[in-house]
């Protein structure tokens, strides 16, 4: 397939270009001010889709944002690849952070930075260039259906009703998914496991109002301290998880598995240099790779109260409140977890505040098995293409959305991303290298052709 | 004295609208973004003082804002009062939680609404009116000095080396301040001690970036994991507070002393019913009273970090932060406990992240002596315009310009205060009674007397 990289050295610049007028819209699905710009970006991928030589492209409501589907059945005996990914993006504050605006995209070094750049735009755009090679050439070796929705960002709450509705069209042997990362651009690798989530928000009330700190400090409850108090209460001296039941259900890996496990790269002085710490820290008795990727963990991810602006104020406030996420792992039951939390915050409270636990989002973790057809297509595709076998890792965060089509759909999904850790996503200065979105495209073609071939 | 409760009467319309238009000035010295008002607010008074009789008003500059002075020296041989106030007033905001807007003074059900308006602008006031009354009629029985400044409410920076450059201009026997509460409206009290304070903020820094959630979490710490655990190790389970050596310089009160306090009504039930809170908490082994004066506390005033947007973001922010202030007893001294707290604070932090404590402002605790001619004047004079005897209390707020006066001048001040603790000062909704603004103008020319007779 010598004719993919001509393909792309002779569209390069137009990919960047294109890539950049998906990348300027600012299809933020949690924050309600961008909610024109979410549908636009709906719009923009189906005019893409249009493009590249898909007819009847729909855009399905939901009672969110819609999900945008296109599909190309070239014959019914052939395999069916059903390709997800999301067009929506996470909020890009901190805003003074960013060297170039995050909805201005720009490129340097060979590298694209904008919010949504590789998270996940630009790995979605990998696929679509991908299929634009296949179509125009007439080699689609197999069937191909297209989801991308709008509401990952979000927990894609509207997308399991989509998906129950939709069983007979979203029919597939595979699912394809590219919002994930590799080692390192000379270490490819493929998440076979991702971690579940569960995301709540906490608010804890003391006094019915502001109070002046000297005028009551001392003799009231502040729900500043209270909350530190109680989220302090949430991890042991070795940073174990203190919610009662919240291991009850982890599959404790063989040491086989984490030998395997241990076997894949890591330079734990580079990992600190990198994130500019001087020490780690995590659970006792596991590795950095293992805290990050199948132990379950508790982060607070936002926490506000009281006077945040300039100068001093000597307030004893109402309220505080906080976001915490759990990271769960296989057989973690994402609902389970988040009543266990519930119980265990409120159980915690002392009587001088009224607590509130509301949950946002959840979903399971997910595990691919090494020895099924995608995975060994995928791993074919990517020695190819990379000159190296790719090394299985499993990955950190949630796409709860796999779990589900599992659920529903009764199919497994292959998570063949490109991006790196270090792609700041989820941060200021989110960024995709070209060579990776330029790699992305080369690779997913000898999928279609590895996974066709090996389905006979 | 009849003739002040007719200048009353007659005017109390005039008063309230005048009090009204000092109020409309958003005079918030810890904003930046207020500095034309807060300059603007010093204006206002210096016309104030004019219209009521005073010449060659000055306004004094300082490196922040300005103090504005105005005097009248009757006769040498005659005792000398200097008044203190302030003219600037805290942050207004949550701005959502006004019933009307903060600086649109509105009168409701007797009472002035507006940010200032008890807090400290209504109490200034009342010391402009009781002047013009007594220098309208010519009944001032000794000099007077005024001194109103425009940085109380951010830690009075510049007001030490203010009062150090003026010792000659700001010579006085006494200082009279209304910047305190009564017990209530039915219940006179005077403020005979202030607590002092040490106000910080603090940053702890864990990754050079905000991460992802998912692939950083477990295995790198999480600067508001780390705040939280660190804010709750500042109590123990007695919620006493944990730093060494805070409480050294503590002197306990005597049984008798703790049972005088004792005396002044408190009713629990309606001051949980108040606030809105169904338990109290503080250290034990004391009183709600005696935490709330002559005990030193530690709250957080404010705290941030990470996302606190709308929906759900899954980061691992880099930095989270807090303001914390210690409401201090007589003796300690606020530049001990504030490095003391330093230390600690950089003692319990692990070296998994970095932390920073930055010192705000701090002040000095203060107590008056119930035994002196200030006291026995101001007691006599609220004896007769309440009908009851005014209670010596505690205050648990700070005025730490109060312990600079004492030090610098060697002059002791009397906090005749007529605001109450339920007038919402620094907090939405701020207001200050009718009654109150009244009964401190019809007051205040009687401490002049009193203390002008008593001085012989």
């Amino acid at each position: 397939m010598q004719n993919i990289q001509n393909f792309i050295s002779e569209n390069k610049t137009r990919f960047i270009s294109e890539l950049f007028s998906l990348l300027k819209i600012p299809s933020v699905s949690a924050d309600p001010a961008f909610k024109k710009d979410v549908f636009d970006m709906a719009d923009a991928i189906k005019i893409q889709l249009e493009t590249i030589g898909f007819s009847d492209v729909e855009i399905c409501s939901t009672a969110g944002y819609p999900v945008v589907y296109a599909q190309k059945i070239i014959n019914s005996s052939l395999p069916t690849i059903l390709v997800y990914g999301h067009y929506d993006v996470q909020p890009a504050t901190p805003l003074d952070l960013w060297i170039s605006p995050p909805f201005e995209p720009e490129l340097r070094e060979e590298k694209i930075y904008a919010r949504g750049a590789c998270d996940d735009k630009g790995q979605v755009f990998m696929h679509l260039k991908a299929l634009e090679f296949m179509i125009s050439n007439n080699s689609l070796p197999c069937n191909v259906k297209i989801m991308i929705e709008g509401e990952e960002e979000v927990g894609s709450d509207n997308l399991p009703i989509f998906v129950r509705n939709n069983k007979e069209k979203l029919k597939a042997d595979i699912i394809l998914i590219s919002d994930t990362a590799i080692i390192d651009n000379e270490i490819p690798s493929i998440d076979c496991g991702l971690r579940g989530l569960s995301y709540v928000e906490v608010e804890v009330t003391g006094p019915g109002r502001d109070l002046h700190s000297g005028v009551y400090g001392g003799a009231v409850a502040n729900p500043i301290n209270i909350l530190c108090d109680m989220i302090s209460k949430m991890h042991d001296e070795n940073r174990q998880i203190t919610i009662p039941h919240f291991y009850d259900d982890v599959q404790d890996l063989t040491q086989a598995e984490r030998q395997l496990l241990a076997n894949a790269p890591f330079d734990l002085e580079n990992y600190k240099k990198d994130l500019h710490i001087s020490e780690i820290l995590g659970e006792k008795g596991f590795s950095t790779t293992e805290r990050a990727s199948i132990r379950p963990t508790l982060d607070v991810n936002g926490i506000w109260g009281g006077y945040i602006g300039e100068g001093a104020k000597t307030v004893l406030p109402s309220k505080a409140s906080a976001k915490i996420s759990m990271r769960l792992v296989p057989n973690q039951d994402s609902k389970t977890i988040t009543n266990l939390f519930q119980s265990y915050f409120e159980s915690i409270s002392p009587p001088s505040v009224k607590v509130i636990v509301k949950p946002h989002h959840g979903g399971e973790a997910y595990v691919t098995p090494i020895d099924s057809i995608g995975y060994k297509a995928a791993e074919k595709a990517m020695e190819l293409t990379f000159g190296k076998k790719p090394v299985p890792t499993r990955g950190g965060g949630s796409i709860p959305i796999v779990a589900l089509f599992e659920k529903e759909l009764g199919v497994k999904s292959i998570l063949m991303g490109f991006g790196l850790d270090t792609d700041a996503i989820h941060s200021p200065n989110e960024h995709y290298g070209v060579f990776n979105l330029l790699k992305g495209i080369e690779t997913i073609p000898y999928f279609y052709k590895f996974y066709t071939e090996m389905s006979k």
